[in-house]
């Protein structure tokens, strides 16, 4: 099916263009349909987009009328709304990407609510046999200090295991699939008078690395709240490597917006009351390494703080 | 503002186009930037869109695989989409509008959630001496039935003198206004030596029938659904007029999608339980005229449904 | 993990009541945390709600003031504001429930977006070894006329098979999800010296019908949208099992909106702009068998119609 | 009407208490229906709550399994979702609040989308006579600095003066409306034989001081991420006073996760990239003033980000 897909889109890869007068961005013409291969089998392409930097001025202008008039230029205008958050003008710009990825990944996804979305259904069609399996260098350990995260990698050996353990698993799930649909492929059957289970009943039986796939649509501030929280070093690598490959498109897509959202959101950090406080002596000259010990933190905040710093880990008392 | 606003997407009208490999709609390229005029002083304009009606089936198709290519073309595939209220594929296209209107109506209008706002700020910037005044025809006497609506329309003598007083205070109320912000309109104190009361306060002495503009932008399902609501007969006429516009501008943008919607929502009509078990009894022969005034259904329900049927008025006991 | 939940909630069935003054419905009172079992492993239950039917009304009278005094009382008006589809004061309610079900099924209901979810993250934490296998009546052939529905169902023998399959496959896939993390089930190795890979991959060998679970909230009027849409014949069986309990507890809850949404939307049928047509015209006397050769609509439509006026299925010519 | 509302909620002041085996805040039932009084006619009062600290903790450990065994603490594990911004489980509680505000004020909040809305209508009913003068501490110059704000009060007599404009006009435009709806508040026409002109025409001629009302209803989250914009020194102070009164209300409701708030949200502040580079510096002990002239930021930027460290604000060249 996504072979259909593919090809289709593909297809559109060689329509002549045609004139418009819309906004458009040069660097995006070039994106449009044009496949980023992801993971094993997943891929992620823009399909439409909508708007440009210009467009986030054009909607602020509206709001602030002659108020913005004191803000000297466009790029000014942009970097002023990412540090207040004023967030509106960024909703003025829509991307729409069709992606394929295995559905333990899908389910992190989805949680972002504000997007629309059309999922090829199991229900209706048949999966193809397309599953996920880690590479040798991101098969790690449970972390310890990080509940929900990774540590380092098994050994070579130790992973080729693991591998062999998920591709074993995967390959049975989908035989017996196969099986319980009874399908050729085209609909008829391939083992005569034998029946053919439903589909929303058989994929029950896939495991959660099988590869699935979308259209997923949404605007540049809700973008911009997707890649902090998955482009942060605490996601999954899985999802992380869809969030980078969409960085690059918003660079190229807008790319003043972009250059502010490193700079006013991903690249600073949020400091606590505590913090703050502490930053404050600092600025008067005073000590951090005698200032930490005195405050209310945990260690483990300490511990998060110096390293923002840039400082060493705590001593036992600091 | 406006008109800053107005000349910048002028100059748009005349910048030559550009080629892209997006899908683009010959008559939504005539439609970009041209601005509908609305009631006194306001008006409604494209400012860009994403998809068309082959966007919505390229979306669906996904979803559904294989399993749609027994629907036997797109227009078939996408009334089905509108018959099954299967509404994602049509939230694959975005449409960006340029709206002047009455504060009032902007109050209703803004009660539709799922869109994306950038009104024009009158904390930031001094609003223009522009308010709508209803036309003779339209200055009509409260319902009696309709808590909500109006009714036949007022005399000519009786009309032109609302119109007066309407006149009158929005006058008043912005000559207060400019007086209070004492601004030139370049920033600059008129009566110097005096203040400059603050705007984001002195805004509040402004009748609600002053225009306001913003860029609204949502996607073709929750327009559909502000049609279904603001076309409909019951919509205060001033919030009618702009949905008329944008029915006809979704009408050229996405044809067969459109017609659909005519086809399976608005022109349709939704029957309660009872009703609908009426409806059974007339098609096996049974007369509604014998089987209304045994329903269950309250007077006003019944007349409504006899109304739908374009069958008369109940009698007292029908 | 579940069992902690459970029990956590468990001990709340014996919490002495306190006093309060918010709206309280005692028939929620006796729900409150008691597990109505679901599927073969699932459950549902009701964690908290917030308002009654009263607080609809409340919430319409502060929209519509005195306007509403001539609505006689409360049922009439919440049957009102259903039939008209004035949804705010349905959204006024509120209920949070304690969900367990197959991801498979969490994957469709999670696309209901309006909506709070907390779900349990096999990221952080071990699934148990709890997996969905239907019971011999449920399982069923696919359908041919409808593509994403099921049909009768397997031979006794047949259904034998196919639970023996989907139960072997999904235990295999938990034993090696079990080996790859190597825990106890404290956190500690089972296998000294040996590695525990990263829960976040080793989640993916899992197959679709194991269980995960989530807090679920919403307010009454989305509530009424998913039971619409979930109690539909053309719904998963595994999902309205779910709908069918939820509707059950809304009939407890707010016993009058509930009536009203039977009445005019689950129980009610949308007619097209034909359909609509025709039914006018079998209102005058005309015979729909007479009507319905000669309309537009498709073969399949004219069938769906003739279903819902009770009339036999079309002969070939009409 | 709002007095009929006021009277209604005012009779559930007095109804006694009925058990609840839901979570139950002691100051919140205290709070339930009590009028908190706002600016000269507004209010702001509790209609109805849902769920409690430890409601938030309970939703958090259905996420995160035994995974959370570790947060030694129900506290510990707040301010670790606040720091984190893990914000589901703040969704999990909900408060319904009935306010009465100006309409000016009333766009603004507007504008928080995520949240339930019942508004008095214009449409169907009468608004009273009841409009927002500003206190004479409270009517202030336009700023000059903040193209938004406002800066140093008027003097007494100009002050005076102000309040002497505002209320005219009100008065006025209030008459204006009462003539044109020719209503003596019972519905029957004041001067016999005249027209009563459509509520929904009439209602344009009040100005924008007018109170409306309306019951709101919104989950933990949504309030703080309201409260952060709205308590911020820069929003407008009109709607700050109504902030203020929730912050206080939370502060009762969810004691820990108010107080995490206010450590981790609003007590803190956000940096960035440039300005961390500056405090890591700082951290080694280097000279912020002696940074600060080499840094790319604009003079803006350094002036706030001085202020924030609590130094004298820059030098001309610094």
């Amino acid at each position: 099916m996504h072979d259909d897909a593919r090809d289709e889109l593909q297809d559109l890869l060689d329509t002549p263009p045609v004139p418009t007068r819309r906004p458009t961005v040069a660097g995006m013409e070039d994106e449009l349909y044009r496949v980023h291969p992801l993971l094993d089998h997943g891929f992620l392409r823009v399909v439409d987009y909508m708007g440009d930097d210009a467009a986030i001025v054009q909607a602020a202008r509206v709001s602030y009328g002659k108020g913005t008039k004191n803000v000297r230029n466009d790029r000014g205008l942009i970097r002023y709304l990412m540090r207040h958050r004023h967030s509106t003008p960024f909703e003025m710009c829509e991307i729409k990407l069709h992606v394929k990825l295995p559905i333990f990944i899908a389910r992190q996804w989805i949680r972002h609510r504000t997007a629309n979305v059309n999922e090829y259904s199991a229900r209706y069609s048949i999966l193809d046999k397309e599953f996920y399996i880690p590479a040798v260098e991101d098969i790690a350990q449970q972390s310890d200090s990080n509940r929900q995260g990774r540590d380092e990698a098994l050994s070579n050996d130790q992973a080729l295991a693991v591998q062999e353990l998920l591709r074993r698993d995967a390959n049975t799930s989908y035989d017996t699939y196969s099986h319980l649909i009874n399908d050729t492929g085209d609909g008829s059957p391939e083992r005569d008078g034998e029946p053919q289970l439903a589909r929303e009943l058989a994929r029950m039986n896939l495991t959660l690395n099988y590869y699935t796939q979308w259209y997923w649509k949404t605007d540049l501030h809700n973008l911009f709240h997707f890649l902090s929280l998955r482009q942060h070093p605490h996601a999954q690598k899985e999802i992380r490597v869809y969030a980078d490959v969409m960085a690059k498109l918003v660079e190229q897509w807008c790319p003043i917006a972009y250059e502010a959202f490193v700079d006013y959101r991903t690249g600073g950090t949020f400091f606590s009351r505590e913090e703050v406080e502490i930053i404050q002596a600092m600025a008067r000259g005073e000590d951090p390494d005698v200032l930490l010990p005195k405050s209310d933190m945990s260690f483990r905040e300490r511990k998060a703080f110096r390293h923002q710093l840039k400082l060493g880990p705590p001593k036992k008392n600091s």
